[in-house]
């Protein structure tokens, strides 16, 4: 038997095997380097940062250090045919071959392919990040929205990651456009470029990713409507950005010049983008309320409900992939589902492992991808690095940036009774850092001249924006005076709230100004959805919130039973409505406190009980906030695991205070 | 742009996703109708074997259910060549397309690729069973020996895995050559059948899984000796053959004729068996050192911790890879150091986080192999089901294994006081399945007519296996009368024990024999390992252990006060090595104390607090090593994770009772 074929793969096998291997020790590098940062309390670099100056050496070492000497088993061989079959059997001498499609090369790659073997070895398929690193960092996204501060910052969340992206996008193109044509005319551009391809690098450049600012955020404890606000545009605009990328793509005028202004395609473009947005939403949530309802009845074994977790959060994606929607969006809102309806469904175990395995796999998948990123600027072939185009880039990110957050700031303050202050839109700004998901987005397709210029330049987007705005942003918030000693805060109003001092009514982020205004000033919007969500789906899909008996009208008694868990019944007596609910236990009790009220106006049976919490427990409550928030603080600070029995803290001990010694 | 190779790459990443997605629905299934049976009390079938049972549902559906009308675009074309490069260019009317090389393909098959794209599609690469779902269910298993019980029939269990499995090997080969020459005669083979052929058979039906029985076990308490031989054996014997099979694949004689007998080459085998193992073994141990001695600094951080277990771990299969020694062997050396060293330095939540990590993984990857294992049945293309061979492969199976369980345990039996008695040797005869690691070794390659034949053949071996002998494990029990009731014999004991009645001595599972046989019957391997164990390494490499001042001579003062952590310091006081020593917290107590009074004869500095400990709490000791023993069936048994503050349970309490009504 000839064995050469043999041998090659065995050899091909072990090289694949080594450059995993760079990866995988990098990453471990990358982790003893956050562990010494950590120890010494080093904030001006997050494990992201670093994750990309580790690639960068690499990526040095790599290109300039190894010379491969030209293997000659390697030369390629032409061949003409008329179309290219996904599979081709090629017979060498008697023995029949299989090959598989890889894809197309322009032209001017032909002789790097046979050149520079090995760099494109360390080169994965672009296709591996979205299909396998971005879908578990998106879903631990919505896994751990702060759904409290999400929900009630909802509107203008929604302003920012719709409305905002699509401005900024639109900005960047034409900005972009503007640059190009400049560019055309002085003769620097060396390939196509179109008015889609503008947009394009709009759309793809305008999902922010602020990991590194959220991550000191978490670590000082800023101010959780700044925070809420950042991480719920950046989770949303991912969405967005990735849905009107491929919109762009989409639009094709007919005829023969496809780069021409035509109606029907801009509509048809449109229509795409609602509908595959929408779909990938409807199928996400889904997949999470079957997942709710499946975790309903499945309990006690704690392994087959996180293995199902699991599954079904995966199953989300590949169905979405398989009816040609957007498997990221589907797992983003798969992932809020079912921190909303399926967390409550899960035994306490199921609750802190699935937490615990997403968040490994967001770490090792995002710590993965800044570190290629690193990588990939040195090993990745076909850069057009051009110095006229990347200041235009720069400029119109920040224009772009600025046209999203201030114009929008405005007209939400107008609705907002909780305002967002000037220095919290300078802040955001500011945050507008890039990351995963532009990168995975750009390098998806690096088949042409423009794809290639708009790649090198998000590259350097990327790298600057995480390195010097993520760097910073300690100094940021001092500059602009946002206070993050959120703790000391909270005491301090907590201590003038018990003697009745009263309290500035400036501090809109403290803890007395905030429940009064959690009500008034969250919307219609708001208000609508929860009274629904907390009187209808959570009864039937979870074992939390009321019986759907106190909620639904007295006709539908039968009905209202049979759909009501038992323990439904017993949470009743106990309130407990707000245990279940907390997966990040930020303050949710006054939350809950708040909407008791609300939601006893429409049921009346309830009224009783709602009232005398709302009127007995005023200083337990806010005791209780404080343990919380305590809690949560820790929790995300130093990725404490909190042990199940302090979900019902004692009230009498002072024992939030510990926690917090602990996370020093 | 000609967008017709992306059209066809999109959907074939759409038919991916939807493969997929069958295999995730399958497995959702299987975990639906596990708990269900779970629930029910169902013990007649295991999830592997149901996870089959689905699969061939599917498989039957795929095969017969499901007409493709013969798609144009997929015929190939054919290309003559004199060689097959890695890679190759295709310029299709002046566009380049890249393939790569996918693999040889027999002539006979050339046509079934034409005609059967849909059942292709189906069919992953077999080094994906390799190299992704292998190594995290061999990891889990080294992970998770009891290491107690291990240790302590060390010995026996060498005995079984390396004696036993090559017995068993060239038993089956000789047989099965028997079996095959008896066919050419008949006429009844189709191809080349050599005596190689034969081996390698052997070699990959040698490899016992019996995870359906250690499940059972598990939930039946049965017999820990008997559980520690089958699974010891299963776990290591995997390894063995392994590496026997592929130094039987490397037996080429020089020369034409490469199926003659010759010493050289067979001594060059038997090198390669030598060589590839221990340099696997030293690899996977080397890895689990450094990491024991990575997180032997790094603590307080545990999702820092989890990820660097985790890429640590990986790496070691990837580094074995790319050396050329066989990954999963050094990923089950490697995850059997972890366990020893690594465990006792991470933080609590970590040692869960790591625990509960592998075994999801573990449940992922078995039963996503069983499943496509029943798939396959169908959707392979090139069956050879010869039913002289099969027959013979079950008689020679039969045979094979019994040459191996009788003849050993008697041998062993002359140097074991613990007899493994005659119902023993009988279960463990019975309990000799066949599962994911033979399918992977015997899907690796079935490119000729007698793999293709041994594919098949295993196929039957593991359903029949599985089913019948995992179906009847309970009745085997109780006809075998080996006892399962093993608290309830606990108890009885310890009832006696208290009461100075004596106990039978023929009891040799019970608590005070063993307890009593620790020392004796433990040989001298274990006994010199234990004490070198115990006394240097994991002082060194752990936070746990005595301090290497009381271990080490006095000369050797200074340098034992520097390699010493502060905390063993600490422990000497408090004698906590036992519960650092728990990752199954199966009455290692015992172990312990016994030790203790074997390392005190060593170090004489320890006798007086090893004796006092000896002395003062052997009706505590008993009476942890009760609550400890239930600690460790619940968690086996319905794998409810206890809270880290019971890894000291108070002793007055009679704490694991109620444990014990949790898993009922």
């Amino acid at each position: 038997m000839d064995s050469l074929p043999e041998k090659k793969a065995e050899e091909s096998h072990r090289q694949d095997s080594a450059d995993l291997l760079i990866f995988i020790l990098l990453l471990t590098l990358t982790i003893l380097t956050i562990w010494l940062f950590k120890h010494r309390r080093f904030r001006f670099l997050h494990e992201t940062g670093l994750a990309m100056i580790y690639g960068l050496i690499v990526g040095v070492i790599l290109r300039y250090g190894i010379h491969v000497p030209r293997d000659v088993s390697n030369v390629t061989l032409n061949c003409h045919f008329n179309a290219s079959p996904a599979t081709l059997l090629v017979n060498v001498s008697g023995k029949f071959y299989e090959y598989t499609l890889k894809g197309e090369i322009s032209a001017n790659e032909v002789n790097d392919v046979q050149d520079n073997e090995m760099l494109r070895k360390v080169t994965f398929d672009p296709e591996v990040f979205f299909n396998i690193l971005l879908p578990p960092i998106i879903f631990h996204a919505g896994y751990s929205l702060k759904r409290r501060h999400f929900f009630r910052n909802m509107g203008s969340i929604l302003a920012y990651a719709f409305l905002g992206t699509v401005i900024s996008c639109f900005i960047i193109g034409l900005l972009m456009y503007g640059c190009v044509t400049l560019m055309k005319q002085v003769g620097q551009l060396g390939g196509d470029f179109f008015f889609t391809d503008c947009l394009f690098f709009g759309a793809i450049v305008s999902a922010t990713d602020p990991v590194t600012v959220l991550a000191i955020f978490n670590e000082l404890q800023v101010d959780v409507d700044l925070y809420a606000l950042l991480f719920g545009e950046s989770v949303l605009n991912d969405a967005v950005a990735v849905v009107l990328s491929s919109s762009i793509v989409a639009y094709q005028p007919e005829g023969d010049n496809s780069h021409t202004f035509e109606v029907m395609a801009l509509l048809k473009s449109f229509g795409i983008f609602l509908g595959v947005f929408s779909g990938s939403f409807a199928l996400g949530v889904a997949t999470g309320i079957v997942t709710a309802l499946i975790s309903f009845f499945l309990r006690d074994f704690q392994l087959l409900e996180t293995a199902l977790f699991f599954l079904m959060s995966w199953s989300t994606f590949l169905l979405a992939e398989a009816c040609g929607f957007t498997g990221v969006v589907a797992v983003l809102f798969c992932g809020i589902t079912q921190a909303h309806y399926t967390y409550n469904n899960l035994s306490p175990e199921s609750q802190d492992r699935t937490k615990q395995l997403f968040e490994l796999l967001n770490f090792l998948a995002e710590n993965f991808i800044f570190s290629y990123m690193g990588l990939t600027l040195f090993t990745f072939q076909n850069h057009v690095f051009n110095p006229m185009f990347i200041v235009g880039a720069f400029v119109a990110l920040f224009i772009g940036r600025a046209a999203n957050i201030y114009p929008l700031s405005f007209l939400l303050n107008l609705g907002r009774r909780n305002k967002i202050r000037s220095n919290f839109q300078h802040m955001m700004m500011f945050a507008g850092l890039r990351g995963a998901m532009t990168f995975a987005l750009s390098i998806r397709d690096t088949a042409t001249y423009a794809r290639q210029m708009m790649f090198s330049t998000t590259l350097l987007v990327v790298f600057f924006t995480v390195w010097i705005c993520g760097g910073g942003t300690t100094q940021m918030l001092s500059c602009q005076r946002i206070r993050y000693a959120y703790i000391s805060s909270l005491i301090y109003t907590c201590f003038f709230f018990f003697n009745s001092v009263g309290v500035d009514s400036d501090q809109d982020n403290s803890v007395s100004s905030e429940r009064r205004s959690t009500k008034q000033e969250s919307a219609w919007l708001f208000r609508i959805w929860y009274n629904f969500d907390h009187n209808y789906l959570k009864p039937i899909l979870t074992h939390s919130g009321p019986p759907l008996t106190a909620t639904l009208p007295p006709c539908c008694g039968p009905l209202a039973r049979f759909l009501t868990s038992p323990q439904a019944f017993e949470n009743e007596c106990q309130l407990k409505d707000d245990d279940s609910d907390l997966i990040l236990r930020d303050g949710d009790i006054s939350l809950t406190y708040g909407d008791i009220t609300v939601s006893t106006d429409a049921s009346g049976a309830h009224t009783s009980g709602g009232l005398a919490f709302a009127g007995a427990s005023t200083s337990d409550d806010l005791d209780r906030e404080l343990a919380y928030g305590d809690h949560e603080l820790v929790m995300r600070g130093t990725r404490l695991v909190l042990p199940m029995d302090d979900s019902e803290p004692s009230f009498t001990e002072p024992h939030h205070l510990n926690i917090v010694d602990l996370s020093r």
